[in-house]
């Protein structure tokens, strides 16, 4: 064991602001915490449990044993849901060593060390015997993108001051992918981005110049028609235009932010800045024009991909888990090397609506879609069943494409590293969660201990344990976070509309014992979509805090939520455990042909309550919706 | 050739009304008039041209010549393409007899004949050396789809008096599929429901009782879970549940209109009343809650597939032209087997608003899906492009799948058999068009002329050239045609909403040399979608008669459509070719965050020209709506 490096999913050579780690901030409980803990507990073993089931785990002992052509279970990118448990084995265990959890890691790494080839290459699915050459279906093998996730586990290792097995066996495979795609080698990318993350944080970790160099070869090389046309055109996987050259994410949703996130680690490290502010321009306006409220990315079924601009349905919203994870990767890396707290704003939109929607309060189940809009009740899934991703359902255990629970485990495990940042003149509070945050400045340590109920609570207490003379403290004020107050040494003051154009608020003349008290205005407000969004015209949300809320027919004594109007001049009531509008019932009468001459309007009064789309679907099948007309 | 049967698509053993086929119903021009011809001069050359180029057609000789598994081009279904262009060149040469055209379709007939096996089996996709087994594929494999286009072209053959090859394999063939899928025998059904109304069609028209027996075979198996669980469920082919007992169409669109027609055609044979009571009650609930106002069908790219009720996004509605065809097969047979004239209101919907919006007004060109709203101008398409069918372009010559051409081309063709239907009582005039009709009555016959610039002009003249003394005249009224009056014997009678209600307005005591003069309400008027149709909620569109508009980009100097708002306040104008709104262009102005607390409405004041939506796209790329914001 080294000394450790930042315990971070991202840490640029320079950049902003400086992350810090999951030994710099800890978690002590609150949504964050219980999620951290989740994901531990539960959804980790959940993952290790299936992936034996399904017998992916298996294949690279098949490998090992050369049976590997006569056994394959799985799909393609089967190898890589191992690699993201052991990703988020990596974290957890890089936050707080745990004896058993440490020897279910070493003994899933010597499986997959004991199916790596002398030179490197490691596949489950290509190159053994009776399978299909190495490298031979780049478009849709993803050899590469398994590679990539091998990478950010080993990464993962490495910043937890571990030189391990699995450093070992990333370290062989990067050295074969530098060899055989090297400039004037093989000419190939990755149907599915990742590789160029995965180089990326593997060079940055481990210092080797060579993976750097071939991540933004990688990335360079992608939007020159280098991979076939298909049926979804190139644009699927963002070889049809270069990155550079792009100005918003399109085509499918998950390979779109791997890419940014990649293209945005090669452009911080190579100083580029020319293709980091291309990344950031297209993101941005991915999230002008492309986004769904709950931060939700992807708006086709068919193809797993962004739509056109403003073609955003609530009904057939994919929003895939994983486009969740894509985007805050993105964005996090945004945040550290613009020192923008404002990209925060949409981590935290994403998290809490996205992400954190996917699992169920258990761990054992998780939505793969996340659409803004049911309406036609779930099935149940049994907790044998590997369900298909596309299908209307409840939560599923696993699924045949099994992408969203790893990297939902992934994602939960490394939390505390998205609470706070740092630079030479003090620490920004970038999410509210209870959190003991200790940072070096230059003159000295800053301590902070913050205790909140957030985001059901908008008090934020953030105490000084110390800090240096001059440093600065910096909370993050979310964009709807305008009459927030800030209570200092008695004083309060209210934050206006201004103070939060630059999303900050900066603090100085601490005292240590310092108790700095924020307030934050979460009382529910209403939504309105930007005119061009047609799929919710004439509706309004309801958002209280950084939670979007939803309304369940369960609520509603089981009426079909297709019938809500909310009446927009009436007050929302906070009750227990939510808020409730108030609206009209509209009878599901009229029948025949659906398009009229006049229209008619008999409706009961009705109460509706509405709670966080997190929650949605725990209380058995139902229809729900976030958008809910005005008239 | 033997004497004539009704030259028509349908014609069932009884029915309340009965059709009048091609040789008592001829176009003699007008909207309808143009488009049969222009499939004959147009639409017909351009398919055979196409089906030579992409091998299609060779493939049959290939067959022949043992070589096929070696130079097999095409899909599974390809062979079903030559069936409908040899069907649509029967219902020509039905019509009307041209030596030319029976020339060229004797050559393909003998070539398709030539790759049939002894035994009667024929694709040229399975089956022959080096191919997969015959019936081995039955969810995919379109051999049975195939067959029933084949027996569909072949029953055009019998109707019009021929008994040629075509209907020598047809009867081979058919037999065959008796002899393999008898009860007992092979317990399958295909993938894609077409054998059905093939089968029981060719039962009608030869007046063998086995053949419908199979047809009905197949209907009543279907439904049972025969076919594997796929991807998208067994609902994409309907065999999810009964067709008896299903309560809504559902899956692929075309897969399930298919089946209905075929299913009616059972139920009508068979005099089974619950089998089409349950057909019917399947359709009209699908006309209540997943139609499009253009009458298209399916609102998913992914399966091609119908939605959930109320599911109907105008920018991603699939509304393949094949389900519009589907959807008129259905209801023409539930009009004749019901009497119900208001059935001729979805079939003209359909027919003006998805059929006629395919074929390029050169018949060069057609489009595949007809979405109500183009959000970025499609991309023009080469003459000599093979286009995907998802892909937003403009009209395309030809596709991979290319379902859609050879169908518009044999419903063209077919088309006056939809003017008119007759029973014992009179003649009703289900569509209006220039058209001459000859109707044996058992009195004596009944002879008409209408004669109408129809659907751009509301006035009809019919003269009663000859008709029994107490023959009565039946013309159905569209729901929109409250208002609709009718001058006789220059006494001029205004139709109430009430006379409306079943469809149609009864004339009797004609007399012989009478015109009779119906002016249908066609000045533009606003329509407004059921509250429940999320996707475009808040927005009105605008008909004309039978006629669905649009704005298009090209006529408010290239501006987007989506920033248009329609004041409804404001009179329709009507100008040359078209009709005239009023309203305003929002600038595209916002940028951020496209969810807020607030709305600003900024916009200036323009004229919306509106132009029937089978125009649309015909002056190059551009964005196109139906449906227009109010506010």
């Amino acid at each position: 064991m080294t000394t450790p490096d930042t315990i971070a999913p991202v840490v640029p050579a320079r950049s902003a602001v400086r992350p810090l780690g999951l030994d710099a901030v800890r978690l002590t409980g609150g949504f964050w915490g219980e999620r951290e803990r989740l994901a531990r507990d539960a959804i980790i073993p959940h993952a290790e449990h299936w992936e034996e089931r399904t017998g992916w785990l298996a294949n690279f002992d098949a490998v090992a044993a050369g049976t590997v052509a006569q056994t394959c279970q799985g799909r393609e990118f089967s190898d890589s849901e191992i690699y993201k448990l052991l990703e988020a084995m990596a974290w957890q265990l890089g936050r707080e060593p745990d004896a058993g959890l440490e020897s279910r890691f070493a003994a899933i790494v010597a499986r997959v060390s004991a199916a790596q080839q002398p030179d490197g290459y490691l596949s489950t699915m290509f190159g053994n015997p009776g399978q299909d050459p190495r490298w031979s279906q780049l478009e849709w093998g993803h050899e590469l993108y398994c590679l990539g996730h091998l990478f950010q586990a080993a990464v993962a290792r490495v910043r937890s001051g571990h030189r391990d097995e699995l450093v070992a066996v990333a370290v062989r495979a990067a050295d074969h992918v530098c060899e055989v795609f090297a400039p004037g080698a093989h000419p190939g990318i990755c149907g599915h981005p990742e590789i160029e993350v995965g180089l990326a944080e593997l060079g940055r970790a481990l210092g080797e110049r060579r993976y750097l160099d071939q991540a933004r070869e990688f990335v360079e090389r992608r939007g020159h028609q280098v991979l076939p046309d298909i049926e979804f055109g190139r644009e699927y996987y963002q070889d049809d235009i270069p990155v550079r050259d792009a100005t918003v994410l399109r085509g499918h949703a998950v390979r779109a932010l791997y890419l940014s996130a990649g293209a945005l680690d090669v452009a911080d490290e190579f100083a580029d800045t020319e293709l980091a502010d291309a990344v950031r321009r297209a993101y941005d306006r991915t999230l002008e024009r492309r986004t769904y409220l709950t931060g939700g990315m992807g708006s086709h079924h068919q193809d797993e991909a962004f739509g056109e601009d403003f073609e955003l349905p609530a009904d057939r919203a994919y929003c895939e888990t994983c486009a969740g994870i894509g985007s805050v990767m993105t964005a996090w890396r945004l945040l550290l090397g613009t020192g923008d707290l404002r990209y925060g704003d949409i981590i935290e939109r994403t998290l809490y609506n996205v992400v954190a929607v996917s699992p169920r309060a258990d761990g054992r189940a998780f939505f793969y879609t996340n659409p803004l809009q049911q309406r036609v009740a779930g099935e149940p899934v049994g907790a044998d069943d590997i369900s298909r991703r596309a299908r209307a359902q409840l939560r599923a255990p696993w699924f045949e494409v099994s992408c969203c629970p790893t990297n939902v485990a992934r994602t939960l495990s490394q939390l505390a590293a998205y609470v706070a940042v740092m630079d030479e003149h003090g620490v920004s509070i970038v999410q509210y969660a209870d959190a003991d945050i200790r940072a070096f400045l230059p003159e000295g340590p800053m301590v902070l201990q913050t205790r909140t109920a957030y985001p059901h609570d908008g008090r934020v207490t953030i105490t000084v344990v110390d800090a240096p003379a001059e440093a600065e403290l910096r909370l993050r004020l979310p964009a709807w976070a305008s009459g927030a107050t800030v209570l200092r040494d008695g004083a309060e003051s209210e934050v206006s509309v201004d103070a939060i154009r630059d999303g900050m608020l900066r603090l100085s003349h601490l005292a240590v014992g310092e108790a700095v008290v924020l307030t934050l205005p979460i009382a529910p407000r209403l939504t309105h979509p930007d005119p061009r969004i047609d799929a919710v015209r004439g509706s309004v949300a309801v958002e209280a805090g950084p939670l979007v809320l939803c309304a369940e027919s369960v609520d509603i004594g089981g009426a079909d939520v297709a019938d809500l109007v909310i009446d927009v001049t009436a007050p929302l009531e906070h009750t227990e455990g939510g808020v409730r509008a108030r609206g009209r019932l509209r009878p599901a009468a009229s029948n025949g042909w659906p398009y009229r001459g006049d229209v008619d309007a008999v409706a009961e009064a009705v109460k509706i309550p509405l709670v966080p789309y997190y929650t949605w679907a725990r209380r058995g099948p139902g229809t729900m919706r976030i958008w809910l007309p005005t008239s």
